[in-house]
């Protein structure tokens, strides 16, 4: 095999895909096929990981009882975050849509095998925390993946990780590291839906880097 | 601006862009100009960051005196890892090359402001480690966009992070992600090299999925 060449367009393409990949809250309701599926976490399963371990588990979530339960936690964590907002924001907050989960097609939870035997260890001696790091690497070609073949990706964090985890019966062990939800989007746009809600705005990236 | 529409071609360019991506260790000496170096880190900056807080932190480490202090503080993280090696893996383990710091022009520390005021703590109250989580997010994001530039990548995390946050004078509160080595690689490859080196090897992709 030779090495591909990447030109000036695929550049050009690929600064393209960062610019417009997006949380996706909003979901058309067509399904999404098995095979582009499986081919989406084909291409996750190739993310970096610390000492070739692949510690990240894939939880494709159907039953509707256990859907259910990550709403139902979703709900109660979110009405939670409402509540600890000042008076300042909560009018904003309680505006905002911060998940997908009524109207996309595919629910996955993500998840890390902690102490993987795969890898033997190594990179994690001194920094356990590179385990649940290759998850979102994982995680994060999904997000990419799914942008290039016309599929959106929204990140649920606003949950219990122990009450989801038990919802979904997986390992006692296993970390609990994100809920996505996967569907075509309603709509494109190259800026975040927060920024075009006035949550937040974007810094430019020279804030972020120092010299030593 | 109209949406980007991502045909065949990008998406196999794509996918070949997952299978090289490399964790590289062997570099050319050859300088990454400023400019690219800084037109990666623009791109790495579009990461997706919970609640909108682009929580990452790159330090460039130029300083020679600091680089020495890295470099020690990996030989020793590195040594007492093989001193924990069963007698089988050892010499294995022993022959393994697992950073490229004395050859990669550019080295960058990825830290993050673990508590940002940017984002107004939006999707971290239940779970503090997506703002880690987002820094893994830009250090992937810039590791292929390095790879779309014929740029290779190395994330060295045998390190002591207390020691290694001392070492770049950063501020008390940032908590260190990775270090990284930056530079173009020595060759390519469509196999990580743990696997080449008989290190570990990559298991199938449907052995990380279960359904619920």
């Amino acid at each position: 095999m030779m090495p591909p060449v990447f030109d000036a367009v695929f550049q050009e393409q690929f600064a393209s895909l960062l610019v417009w990949r997006r949380d996706v809250r909003h979901f058309r309701p067509d399904p999404v096929p098995d095979d582009l599926l499986h081919r989406l976490l084909a291409l996750a399963h190739l993310a970096p990981s610390v000492g070739l371990s692949q510690p990240w588990r894939f939880v494709l979530v159907d039953d509707p009882a256990r859907r259910a339960a990550v709403r139902a936690n979703f709900a109660a964590c979110n009405a939670a975050a409402l509540a600890g907002q000042g008076t300042d924001r909560a009018g904003l907050y309680a505006r905002l849509k911060l998940a997908g989960l009524d109207t996309a097609p595919r629910h996955l939870g993500v998840f890390v095998e902690p102490e993987p035997e795969q890898g033997h260890g190594l990179g994690r001696r001194t920094m356990p925390e590179t385990v649940a790091y290759s998850a979102v690497a994982a995680i994060h070609t999904l997000w990419l993946a799914a942008r290039v073949h016309g599929i959106g990706l929204g990140w649920v964090s606003i949950v219990d990780p122990a009450a989801l985890s038990a919802a979904l019966d997986v390992p006692q062990n296993w970390q609990f590291i994100g809920y996505l939800c996967l569907g075509y989007p309603a709509g494109e746009a190259d800026s975040p839906e927060l920024e075009r809600q006035e949550w937040e705005t974007r810094r430019p990236d020279d804030t972020v880097v120092i010299r030593r």
